[in-house]
């Protein structure tokens, strides 16, 4: 177990006394978990030491013909839906809707050996120690292999109906359209709706995953009870100063839109962070015109991002922004707009009582966890909208993720599939059904 | 005269009284020097009503040929350096330096039609006023079109010794090199220490030039009495912080390139104006790395200029700047050098005796006047190196240079070259003789 020392902001994690009670539950083995790891960065390596695997590509497709072996193994019944995911099925004693989990194995260009597939090795071991101790439950299961989550969370996104035309023709980074990558993969993309799922057809969907962030490493954390997936707004801001020679322009005579810009980045920052929460806003992209160093920035644009689980905290923040922006652009003399880009996402909230479960599975077998949102999106957020839905997060060493430098412990990821096992079995044991 | 209404930072202005006595000097042509202007602003005209007139184009050699014609015309005997700056010659009736005045013709690409040109035209102007007049003087007179005066000053660099050999191989907008251009318009790069002058070779050097800047126009002055040229100085700045994820890593711990950036240029600006001056700091060059609106900036490069007529203020400021960014720094968790580019320009005082002669010609015809440091850089600058050195300002109409939308009334062009033929004059009545 790791130190349970809280340090920071967030809530602080339940604390384990050392002789919490373990269960007879198989334990899932962190030695088998690594070596699959460590095949799988096989599919897409890079001489980073991470993996360049992008959906469609064909190290995505080899991937995934390993993986399908490894769930047939584990005694799952594999199919491809129109869509291109994986699910392997395993029946049920009960004419009850499955219980779901996974994750994806795709990454994005230049990427890591843990984001996804943490999830979906994670989601094998359930599925192997359920078939190694002959346990049956009584929801069918069924594990799923999303396709194309870096690329727009394409197969979880067709599996709750939402995957639209103007999608399916998006160039993805494999070269093919997302409907040419779709049909590379096994799927049909002219049927999708033979994929979609409707509420009540899931009981619960579980994903496990890498956090992506620093929190749980920092805190000396073992599991994190993800309670829900951040909404996230994008905007362009256009400044609009005088463009000015740099020499014969008084400082008291400008209108210097790169002066404006920087009060409005302070600013943002100091909304954002003078209130309790775990919101973030980030300023990651600019741009000064002309851009000479002898010519006062007559327009700058900038990207705005806003991130949290409440739509009315994101739009309440941003108000907070356009205001000190009039205030900024009055005392300069220049003018500052804010242009809202297409919707990111919408907020996610995992089920109260799944979080219940998590937090009760890692309880059971001792290990140290706290609640938290998770600030990058996930598989997850799409399910939500028609099932419950639970996530839980294992450490991202010093918080890295979309690097080869990403990594999480063999011991991190047993300890994530050990809570997976138990949080399945919890809801298969009607924990959804109880009143609380 | 224009209004002399004292408005802003900037020193008082002289006032004259409206009956200020005039002198029996011919008066300079608005009309010709117009008709001269807009002929000029034929060779190399752009659809934006500018020219693009770069040194060593067949413009900029065209309109050289036009300027010959009217120094002839004038009364002048013209000779083209080995540097290939024009210089017209008119004897004087005793053995003495010199008394050199001038600018240049050739504009930076997409310029307007006054920068530089209403310097020549006024020369010109001189030129004719005194061989119309049979005005003989002691001193010879040299008219002088310094050659790229936009490329990097290289007709006056000439002229003091100090163009270099790595200035030669360099590109100029023409495509050719400074080498290269300076064989095209008649020089010869090989002997350029045939083009050099040594301190005492010139008695004086008078520039006049418009202004580049908008404190005459806005405060209603005729002209500038030039203090000096400001020195500049450049330096990139380098902010090091840590890229990370911007939905999973928490405010309380970032190390985000850009806000510490954005600090940064609010310190600079407050350093700059929270000292009294003329001086000028800018920030108008900015990346940051990687430059996603979903990444936490992990590095930004930002470049800085600083112009001052004093070195050791121009330093001060830095060091400031540079105590500052160490406290930023700390405070973020970030890392911010300069790096110091090679030196653009020292800066360049005016002779006194000079200001004073010029203030005094400008009271003789009734115009308000102002003194006034140049913050763009000029032939001049170099010129100071060798000989005493003045410069007149006329209006640039709302402060816009090296653009299309330059502009200098006729009257204005007329006041300039009415104070420079009576700052030679008193040039060669030996003003620069008297003890002060």
């Amino acid at each position: 177990m790791r130190g349970a020392i809280c340090v920071a902001v967030l809530l602080c994690p339940v604390i384990i006394p050392p002789q919490a009670a373990a269960d007879s539950l198989p334990r899932a083995s962190a030695v088998r978990m690594e070596q699959r790891i460590t095949a799988l960065s096989e599919f897409g390596a890079n001489p980073q030491g991470g993996v360049s695997r992008v959906a469609f590509s064909q190290y995505d497709i080899d991937a995934r013909h390993y993986v399908m072996t490894l769930m047939a193994q584990a005694g799952l019944e594999v199919s491809i839906d129109t869509a291109g995911n994986l699910v392997g099925h395993k029946a049920g004693l009960e004419d009850l809707p499955p219980i779901v989990f996974g994750s994806h194995i795709d990454s994005v260009p230049g990427g890591g050996n843990y984001d996804g597939d943490v999830g979906v090795i994670g989601a094998l071991e359930v599925a192997q120690l359920l078939s190694d101790g002959d346990i049956i439950t009584r929801h069918p299961l069924q594990m799923v292999v999303f396709s194309d989550e870096e690329g727009g969370l394409t197969g979880s996104r067709a599996m709750v109906g939402k995957l639209n035309e103007a999608a399916l023709s998006v160039r993805s980074h494999s070269g093919l359209t997302i409907a040419e990558g779709i049909r590379a993969i096994g799927g049909d993309p002219g049927r999708l709706e033979a994929a979609a799922r409707s509420p009540g057809d899931i009981a619960a969907f579980i994903e496990l995953h890498i956090e992506q962030g620093g929190i749980l490493d920092e805190q000396g954390l073992d599991i994190g009870v993800v309670t829900g997936i951040v909404g996230i707004q994008w905007w362009d801001i256009v400044v609009e100063g005088i463009a000015n020679h740099a020499g014969t322009t008084p400082m008291n005579n400008r209108h210097d839109a790169l002066l404006s810009a920087a009060e409005l980045m302070l600013a943002i920052n100091e909304i954002i962070t003078s209130r309790p929460g775990a919101q973030v806003g980030t300023v990651g992209r600019i741009q000064a015109e002309p851009g000479a160093p002898n010519v006062i920035p007559g327009r700058v644009t900038m990207s705005l991002e806003i991130r949290d689980l409440s739509s009315d905290v994101i739009w309440a923040m941003f108000r907070s922004i356009e205001r000190r922006a009039a205030l900024i652009a009055a005392d300069h003399g220049t003018a500052i707009r804010f242009e809202h880009i297409a919707l990111y996402a919408e907020p996610a909230l995992t089920h109260p009582i799944l979080r219940q479960v998590i937090a009760e599975a890692a309880n059971t077998l001792g290990l140290s966890n706290i609640e938290m949102p998770s600030g990058a999106g996930h598989d997850a957020q799409d399910m939500a909208q028609i099932a419950p839905t639970g996530m839980i997060f294992v450490p991202s060493q010093n918080g890295i993720s979309h690097a080869p430098e990403e990594y999480t412990s063999a011991e991190d990821m047993a300890n994530g599939a050990d809570v997976l096992l138990r949080a399945v079995l919890a809801v298969d044991r009607g924990a959804l059904e109880d009143p609380l």
